[in-house]
């Protein structure tokens, strides 16, 4: 009772959104029905175009609607460096220390026990990309908890032996933390004190 | 840069959402992206609807695309008893309550200062409504604000020559609340309408 049918359905589809409850839903929905149609609209309209069209940047694989995301598209970035991590989100956390190398996004890390091996990540992708690359160093930035260590550790076996220089971010960012909730200045010098990997 | 424009614009509209800052609307964005395209979607449809369609009832002026919102259209309530609330939200909170009277949603309060004079808030049609009608009192429910005293003081001087019986909800001490918490002014009102204790 008490809401007319489309009221509760916006406040039922609002609640797939994290962090947003029943009473968080209802405020956003008669906000928005009391104060911003417009804005309403438009953020109807953003929604069906990024699910519709957005997809993955042919050499990153991070999330895009354009074949290279910006990036890959800009030309003054430092092509011998790689920053390896495990969610689009991680990009836009790594870009705010002022990192101005090239990514790759994994799906993920590596879960055996869910199934998810190297080719459900992506591990053939990265190196293809590598292949393609001319990179001299690559940092693994996967998430400080044991599935992103483990993850690190597998890639540096792999990509060692291809003559790369390997290193993990420093363990300035708290373990088992998530790396897109860090600070900018924690995750600035966890970069700065990246540590090489050997064998 | 870092994200592609259709990321940055669906970032951008979610940020009209109240609570939603630019960290929180980076989240909702790339976790639809990865995990939930179909809701999404769905969240689109249902804003476009709601935006387009949801207008005002026809009797209690509260938001809903039916002539008759769900309270007005309900057969079983009691007409003697109108509840005055200042937004549709507020509906929403009485029902919790248990009331199971009738309603009549103002547009929120008087504020003469703002412009906003008894047309604008939507006096005369709570004097339809009250017209049309069969009450016997009506309950003032606006916000325990100096703006909706108020309103309500003003609203009951129209009312009371009418014949209907006006009440205020009551200003108190909220319940499982600590007294040394609650603020001055509530504090005095609890004082003032405190009530006898009879065996
Ligand atoms: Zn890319
Ligand atoms: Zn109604």
């Amino acid at each position: 009772m008490s809401f007319s049918p489309l009221i509760r359905q916006l406040i039922d589809a609002l609640r797939i959104l994290p962090g947003v409850g029943q009473k968080t839903a209802q405020r956003m929905s008669l906000q928005m029905l009391e104060r911003d149609r417009s804005g309403g609209l438009r953020l109807a309209q953003a929604l069906t175009r990024a699910m519709e069209e957005v997809g993955y940047c042919r050499q990153c694989r991070t999330l895009s609607e354009e074949e290279l995301c910006p990036q890959c598209a800009d030309p003054r970035r430092d092509d011998s460096l790689l920053c390896i991590v495990q969610s689009p989100v991680d990009v836009f956390a790594v870009e705010q220390t002022g990192f101005r190398g090239r990514y790759f996004v994994l799906k993920g890390h590596l879960s055996p026990l869910d199934g998810l091996g190297p080719e459900a990540i992506g591990i053939p992708e990265l190196l293809g990309r590598v292949a393609d690359g001319n990179f001299s160093e690559a940092i693994l930035a996967t998430n400080p908890t044991v599935e992103g260590e483990a993850t690190a550790h597998y890639i540096a076996q792999l990509l060692i032996p291809k003559g790369l220089t390997l290193s993990r971010i420093a363990h300035g960012v708290p373990l088992g933390g998530e790396l897109d909730l860090v600070d900018g200045g924690t995750l600035a010098h966890a970069l700065a004190g990246r540590k090489t990997i050997t064998l």
